[in-house]
């Protein structure tokens, strides 16, 4: 056994991304950093823990990309650059496989963002993962989920449902179409963090949030704390090849809007921003899809393209009333 | 069930200290806080398992001090000012009972030292806690373990081994004589983190380090860190009444050399510099008391008063190493 020490020096310490900012790093009671002048920093802590947050056939590569990931989405729900990252992690024993594939799949996420791992914990129990992160934002210039206002329109990146889809596929360890499957797994397990396009909405979306929990729960999040409602075209939920084979429309659509784990960001712009947002979208190299509309009446209405209502029984989920 | 969310906000969210450097706090994907000019930011995680990092028997309120002291001691080792925490709780069930006195525990301690918890995650599993504490300290003023010089004479606060005492206590499950046991077992569930004392050793000690694992092996950590050694005259480590009516002398001295848990801090400061120590010590109404010197011979050198070497098995205890 190498021991606490050991492993946070010698599967991660040595191997992440140094940055001039991090003035101490792993090592001594604490790291010491630099904020640049004129930046606020956002802080954020996510913890998986083994077959809640993911399937127990997941591989370590994967779990360490997904622990650092949903961080990520938090600082992109910000618009902030993600910086430095701390983790703890507990380990039913040593398995040197294991922590080579978790942290290659941790600093790989890393070295892309050029985010510094900082500190590190390593204790004996259920295989569980917390990370926090630390990142950059200008100041007073956070994106917050209060700032929506009647008549911005509604916008959610990527595609929604794959990743419900594909733990769906997971628990079914089904075969289904390999390589349609794949893909679907590849969203659950790979979350892509839209920390550049955050950067790129930092004044420009009113209000963001990461799609975690699905969007009706966090667009819920944005109403509430906005003090607002919304009406949400169902039939414009952007939909992939993959999840409109896995499945017939309503249940897509259900995944679309109360899966969680898609890891992509929900915002809102000003009616007349759709052309800059446009642009920063094509910059960010990620798709942006309008779903509807800021309204005065609170709550959230679901339609279709016809204006009549759509009904469904899932909500977002909420982790800890997984078991 | 509250679920996370839920947790979060009503045992800790509205019951924490407010501050007025927290722009953004508990409620959005992250938190938004603003470091001052000229200060560095110091980082630090720690993770508490339950049976591992205390005794199953501690009370809820104690496992919340305890878990947010560890931190605070490192932060006073690194003569930073705590001030913003973030909290992972993993949790088997959503007891109220328990989460009432740990959150009772954890923000009593928090709101002596005026910080802010600003973000936090509950998920369920068997009894963990992870926290992690942003600090202050002054551009390039952070004490680290790499600053002994030959020549420096070694200081330790407070009193060593009662928290070893105390865990040996609670692990025998006997009465011995209750006002000193409880005063032990106090030492083990209620650490006091030197806050007060580590700030004001900034530009006075040479280096510093809390003792969590054992002096022997925590000092090493020093002498590994400054390419030193050291000699440390064992008659003079800092011991309680309680442990000294505990134990013979030579498990005193193992005790005070090799067990866990005292969070008090180990420092080196130069050796014309006494007077000004004493004056911070007595400031932060903490005793300390001088050990032994730095040499340049690398190793620990244990001797008695007499000058004989003083040898014992024990040697600090690696929490992962534990089961």
């Amino acid at each position: 056994m190498l021991g606490e020490f050991g492993i946070i020096q010698r599967y991660f310490a040595e191997q992440g991304p140094s940055r001039g900012d991090v003035r101490v790093g792993i090592g001594d009671d604490a790291a010491v950093v630099r904020v640049p002048e004129g930046m606020d920093l956002a802080l954020a802590v996510d913890t998986l823990v083994a077959g809640v947050h993911f399937p127990r056939d997941t591989t370590p590569e994967a779990i360490g990309h997904k622990a650092l990931a949903v961080n990520l989405s938090d600082m992109a729900a910000m618009g902030a650059e993600p910086v430095w990252a701390t983790l703890s992690l507990s380990l039913p024993e040593e398995d040197p496989a294991f922590l080579k594939g978790f942290s290659r799949g941790l600093l790989g996420l890393a070295g892309r963002f050029g985010i510094a791992l900082v500190g590190g914990d390593t204790v004996r129990g259920p295989l569980t993962i917390t990370v926090q992160i630390s990142g950059l934002v200008p100041r007073d210039g956070a994106l917050l989920r209060s700032g929506a206002r009647i008549g911005d329109r509604i916008y959610v990146s990527g595609t929604l449902g794959d990743a419900g889809a594909g733990l769906a596929l997971a628990l079914r360890q089904t075969a289904w179409d390999d390589r349609r499957g794949d893909a679907l797994r590849h969203r659950l397990d790979r979350p892509e963090p839209r920390v550049g396009l955050g950067i790129l909405l930092r004044g420009l979306a009113t209000a963001a949030i990461d799609v975690s929990d699905g969007l009706r729960s966090d667009l819920g999040h944005i109403l509430a704390a906005s003090g607002v409602g919304a009406r949400v075209e169902v039939d414009t939920l952007p939909r992939s090849q993959a999840l409109r084979a896995f499945l017939p429309e309503q249940g897509q659509l259900e995944l679309a809007l109360g899966a969680g784990d898609d890891y992509e960001l929900c915002f809102t712009v000003a009616a007349g921003e759709e052309a800059r947002l446009m642009a920063a979208a094509a910059e960010a190299g990620v798709a942006v899809t309008c779903v509807g509309e800021i309204e005065r009446d609170v709550g959230l209405r679901l339609v279709r393209s016809d204006g009549s209502p759509f009904s469904t029984e899932r909500t977002g989920f909420d982790h800890f009333q997984q078991s």
